[in-house]
């Protein structure tokens, strides 16, 4: 099964009232961070990237997986409490073959959270 | 070089007061209709798909092209007036290698109405 490869901006700050906080840690980073210390499956590798372009719905991340998958685009992510959430997403992606995993057992993160997905390019 | 595939979400519909316009025809397939009329480059596919989970963003499009290139998506497209500028982006796109187009060689809506892009996956 093709690679997984799980991209988190670390570039992205946290969005108030419509504008990036910028005295504080930036979240991207951080939740970069926590994901280096997680336990990922063999067939995932995780990558920073200096901007997914998706500034105003920081942090976000991609899930890609090859050309025969769907790639997801999120937002809005937190990483001091939906760290579990992205990486039971991340498991589940990485065990499909198309990249479609069933609505009801995504994440609540992923379900509210999507910024955009694109089609197989195969 | 590799293909290009410019998806067109057909279901989306316009956004006013960030709810969908339900009584109008549907502004994606619009805008796929319009670009079937268009003359595309020898290299580029035209594909309709039913979701690209942008819906908030309507019109949305995607642009990818192989495992090198990066990929783009864009929103709140105009059937009724962006599609020479969705013409001018694309053909400047797959003309590249790694699907980045120069900043001053992007046409408004690219510049204006990005998304998000996703990293080449090889």
């Amino acid at each position: 099964m093709a690679e997984v490869t799980l991209t988190v901006c670390t570039t992205c700050r946290r969005i108030a009232g419509g504008e990036p906080v910028a005295d504080e840690p930036r979240p991207g980073a951080r939740l970069y961070e926590a994901l280096t210390q997680a336990d990922l499956p063999d067939n995932v590798q995780l990558k920073p990237v200096e901007c997914l372009s998706a500034c105003s719905r920081g942090c976000s991340i991609a899930l890609t997986g090859g050309p025969a998958r769907w790639t997801y685009v999120y937002g809005d992510m937190d990483p001091d409490t939906q760290v579990d959430e992205i990486l039971t997403g991340l498991r589940a992606y990485a065990q499909t073959s198309d990249g479609i995993v069933p609505w009801r057992e995504r994440p609540q993160a992923f379900r509210k959270q999507s910024i955009a997905r694109i089609p197989p390019q195969e």
